[in-house]
């Protein structure tokens, strides 16, 4: 009988939204855990969490907080992670971090396990994790990638509230009972907590998520455009997006649109989808089952349907796309890497 | 001092939601009306309706029902436009049919009057209303197409459920209270009230707006594809879309991908934009200010932003298009042709 290694585990942000779910996850999938250590900001350090049957107290997380940790696993925002990351790879852990902060540095692997799981092994101690409506897009892309080649990808996004935090869904649900009830809706975080102009998300589309570029487009947006490129490791797939925040609480949707770099058949689009990891093929127009967000929810899976033809260009292709933006978008694929390096591979 | 001349008017379905509509505008627009009919199934039929401060019951619409009528507004139904618009023409109305049933008919102008008022001139006594998620982009592609012509154009619809009628709305809006309470959904009408599955709409996106035909698209979709060519008088303009219902009650947005013919600046593509007819640019980024379903509601107006350049394809164009799809999309389409007609344009 083999002894397996264990590792000391290391969760910032373990009260938010997403490192609720991914102690869900090392739970549920029995992660060989030594010691565990829940970290926060200030604010919530001494909330007492359960795991596996055991109280933990969350403690405020500062540099020295990472002594003798292997494994680090941030999302409690970008300015957390630039700050401490650093720190915990000085220590010698590894941080699997789900913000923005280190996406687009070229030292830095940014990994979807299903597409470049090999990325992981070229890290200097960080490995980052896409944006949720990336991951979901380039794990349904990657077979196709691989059998014709990618032109070009226009992608409009129906996102949950969740993206945006536990408190944006209390938004939510607090201003949509105010409209069944007839009363006032005072928005007061979306689209961006931090910018000054709120919008209501109840019953409505809202074309803005995250800050707006100089170019037009908004940071989610151009979050897509660019982690796609690094993902595939390909700068010529043109990629332009849309995203929009919807009332919904938990599940992406993406309708998205690809032109292909060789002819295809639509039958060996779905069986290569069907064939792929972590892709669950959910197509038949007849019996009306397509992906829907609700269906998703909860679910570690990407799933994918309306699969057709476009009908003037035999290289385009339309797609239905939907992910749990808190599981596979956030904490599921950061838990994956974290397998993959606990398992040595 | 002239006397206007008056028209007999029949409004046939004035108990739906876009029939109510059309009282409304006929009334706050000061139609000049002889006689007004107001005509429903036998359902609805001894409903009472106020306009302009005197009550009318509404008559159940038979063929008999048009003696006398100048112009009649149908929006009951594709097949209570087939059975009845016949006879409505024989009795020497004019039609504006706001359902499916003559869209595509050759001999039937489809108009909206931003676009191709000319063609009412040409009518046989039908003049038909295009579907609403066509009027709104078609208003807003117009200039564009005259200025650069118009390849391609990939559209994502994110629809209001308004559009599938008052006991959709009534359904979502029970079944959003019943989320919020922690009580069962139980779908009953959408996607497609005719066909035996259901999906919840409250905090949902469905893919699925009227029935799949056999090329895997919806009707929805297939509408869009085929009026927009028919309105814009060029088949070469390949057009695909994805059409989504989501929890909105009035309002379609639309996220639109164009690809012009021609270089364009992004400034002029603005000021066109904001020159055209029954349209409003809403398009100023660092304010956050773009076209929200909540503020279109209510207006006539087809509102465009989120302007801004594919960073790949130098023709390519991203538009972000918002209208009340009960008015531009229906009713204050159809009372526009009716107003073009009693001015004997």
């Amino acid at each position: 009988m083999s002894h397996q290694k264990l590792f000391n585990v290391a969760v910032v942000g373990a009260t938010g939204a997403v490192g609720e779910q991914i102690l869900n996850l090392l739970e549920s999938r029995n992660f060989p855990i030594g010691q565990l250590k829940l970290l926060s900001s200030a604010r919530s350090a001494g909330t007492k969490v359960s795991f596996k049957g055991q109280e933990y107290t969350v403690e405020e997380a500062t540099p020295d907080s990472f002594k003798g940790i292997d494994i680090a696993l941030f999302s409690a925002g970008g300015d957390v992670s630039k700050a401490l990351a650093p720190h915990a790879v000085e220590h010698g852990a590894v941080c699997i971090d789900n913000t923005n902060a280190y996406r687009m540095d070229p030292q830095t692997p940014l990994v979807v396990p299903e597409v470049n799981i090999e990325e992981v092994g070229g890290h200097n101690g960080i490995i980052a994790n896409p944006n949720c409506s990336t991951i979901q897009m380039v794990a349904a892309l990657k077979p196709l990638y691989d059998r014709y080649g990618i032109s070009k990808i226009i992608v409009s996004t129906y996102q949950a509230v969740s993206g945006a935090g536990s408190r944006a869904i209390d938004e939510m649900l607090r201003q949509t009972r105010a409209v069944l009830d007839g009363a006032e809706v005072n928005p007061d975080i979306l689209p961006v907590g931090s910018l000054p102009v709120k919008h209501p998300i109840a019953f409505n589309a809202i074309p803005q998520i995250d800050k707006f570029q100089d170019n037009g487009y908004t940071l989610e947006e151009m979050k897509m455009v660019r982690e796609t490129k690094k993902i595939m490791k390909d700068d010529s797939i043109d990629v332009t997006a849309t995203c929009v925040r919807i009332p919904v609480v938990y599940g992406h949707s993406e309708s998205v649109y690809v032109e292909l770099k060789n002819d295809y058949e639509l039958e060996d689009v779905k069986r290569l989808l069907s064939e792929a990891p972590g892709i669950v093929v959910v197509d038949n127009n007849s019996e009306q089952q397509y992906p829907l967000a609700t269906d998703a929810a909860g679910k570690p899976d990407v799933l994918v349907g309306r699969i057709r033809r476009d009908l003037g260009n035999k290289r385009g292709l339309n797609l239905w796309i939907v992910s749990d933006n808190l599981l596979k978008g956030a904490a599921w694929n950061a838990v994956q890497i974290a397998e993959h390096i606990a398992a040595g591979e």
